[in-house]
């Protein structure tokens, strides 16, 4: 599996694959940045008469509903049918679903009408999107839903039967899961939760890989492994310099990311 | 009030009370990271068919005219008065107040539906509130405008009471009052002048401050003192590098921020 | 031409020009800094009742089109027309033109509605303005369009005679042409074009040079000259770190930049 994930990493700096975003504002730069560190070309574009031209020229789509509204949510729907339409893959991260009705409902909504290569998210998300009950704390995952592996793995597997996907779910330990397979990743720094958007990178890296191989576990292995290795190698570079060194050297550690150090430093493991 | 703030920033740690935000989009990521930097957590939501169930599962709500709109303006009158019915402090930042018709009508709006916990601005904003002639140029404070101490405190001290809210004025000696009492804080380095967003990240510090305590006066005043010392701290480390790495120092200071550094170096004084 | 430039960045950083932006919401606090970083004095807003206002008391207009919608192109058409009304330079990135139907007809709308100062954009999209065939890939140039330096001249005095404007064109030799005139730039890295914004940070540069002299030819080489010297700065200050370093070693050398040191590193031609 590193040696797979090593090899996809040329395969993105070889293509460079065009990877559409409708996300949120919030983090939308760093996403930009994080996609063009992994060699992959960012394009965002959210206006519903020119979503499915966009999706149309692009190899991945990634839709995120952090900052979610009325307009956005409709341009989701369209670039999604699109992308389904023409076979591209689309990475979904359900952001704050179950903090407020219409992010629940706008997430079913979503995976009603669109078939995802690729959904991420924290547990309380995957949970919400699961079926199960969630213990949401605005966009971020309450303390009582990261607390049992094999609960989560559960969960995870469940809600990728369900929508016949793959779910990638970041925490402690990252879970992959296509319904079967279970991939746990063990990389990442604790600090990459206090900085704002490192899942919505993720996001990006995911649909960068994915934009070059239609393994898609693989694809959101790859992207969870490299944001893993990345932020341990910001960590060591400038973790006690404090939060803004380590989002700035997180974007460099993935600039300069090299198949060699995945394949030394991935700590990936089918469970 | 040194020793309160410094217990106070315990508090927020603590604590980690969700920031419900509707901020303008050129900063917005700025004020994620400074709300996670001060350990507290930021949520970023604008629709306004969710704003009312983001606003009840927060302990603070940011409304900011940075970039309004029509659309966010409904969304920050509906947050609003969702947080005034639930008894949650509001703050306030009447940005550009002054610069155009729109957002002085605005303003004004906000103003006469909502209760604010403290409104902060620069002198030209406050001013423009508390019904003076002002000298705004865009979203920063005239220089007219910034010279006279004693009645910056006066305009103040009349905003605060005219709208019974604590007033923060930002500037080289930042001015905190609910009217009556009046807090002078001389921390932070003129180049927090020179980079975009501290402004705003002020208002996510007050608010993060003021998810944990119902002293509105004292959660401005530690906002401000904390940006102010970390403003310094940024300084000493990287001021000379340029605006980019100060920027990123700044975040790095309040990340590492302690109680013992607030009760060092914070300068202020009841005027 | 290297004395003018010189000369004007002490122009910029005396008047301190506030500079209107329409732009995306990618790149928009990169273009913030920038402004603030040169000197001049951002200020932001899209909202169509206000643009009139905010147009009128600033020194220049940005109009970008990288993150359109149907709102914001609106709010575009209404500041651009006052911004003429006003004889005040307007900045135009058609970001994108050729990606997508919207793009190429909205940059069509404004071209037709609007006189601008400078159009500036990589040679896809300005070969789509000037009518030619060009091979976009999303929001970057593609390698088709980047290869030879005549043509690209060709192209650029074409546009800039159709339009009776400035065209500037970024690449590895910017180009800037007022139709007859023809600067070529030779400053810069690589480096530049795998950070998401810099293009948009350029028209910011631009049109605070703008907004403190008439000549726009001038205007548009001091802009790219700018960023180019600092680009070369940044790279031997931190592109041995990565993307995220270099990005704020690039706003770090903005704000640091002196005419002494555009006089001595500016490689700028006549062709």
């Amino acid at each position: 599996m590193k040696t797979k994930i090593a090899k996809l990493l040329d395969g993105v700096r070889a293509e460079s694959p065009l990877v559409h975003h409708i996300t949120n504002y919030v983090t939308v730069n760093d996403c930009a940045n994080i996609t063009l560190s992994i060699g992959a070309s960012p394009v965002m574009a959210d206006e519903i008469t020119e979503v499915g031209d966009i999706t149309s020229i692009s190899s991945a789509l990634v839709l995120n509903i952090g900052t979610l509204n009325q307009r956005t949510v409709a341009s989701c729907k369209a670039a999604g049918k699109k992308a389904n339409a023409l076979n591209k893959p689309v990475v979904f991260d359900p952001v704050g679903a179950g903090a407020s009705r219409l992010r629940t409902d706008t997430a079913k909504e979503l995976l009603a009408d669109i078939r995802f290569a690729v959904i991420r998210g924290n547990l309380s998300e995957i949970k919400q999107i699961a079926g199960e009950t969630a213990n949401t704390k605005g966009v971020d995952v309450s303390e009582k839903d990261a607390s049992d592996l094999n609960e989560s793995i559960f969960t995870a597997k469940a809600a990728a039967q369900k929508y016949k996907t793959v779910i990638a779910v970041t925490g402690k330990t990252d879970i992959v899961t296509d319904g079967e397979r279970v991939l746990l990743i063990n990389n990442g720094h604790k600090m990459l939760g206090s900085v704002s958007g490192t899942g919505c990178m993720c996001n990006s890296l995911i649909a960068s890989y994915a934009g070059v191989t239609d393994d898609h576990l693989l694809a959101a292995a790859a992207g969870l492994v490299s944001m893993g290795v990345a932020g341990e190698a910001a960590f060591e570079k400038a973790g006690e310099n404090g939060l803004g060194s380590f989002r700035i050297a997180l974007i460099d550690a993935v600039s300069r990311l090299t198949p060699a150090q995945i394949a030394q430093r991935a700590k990936i493991d089918e469970a």
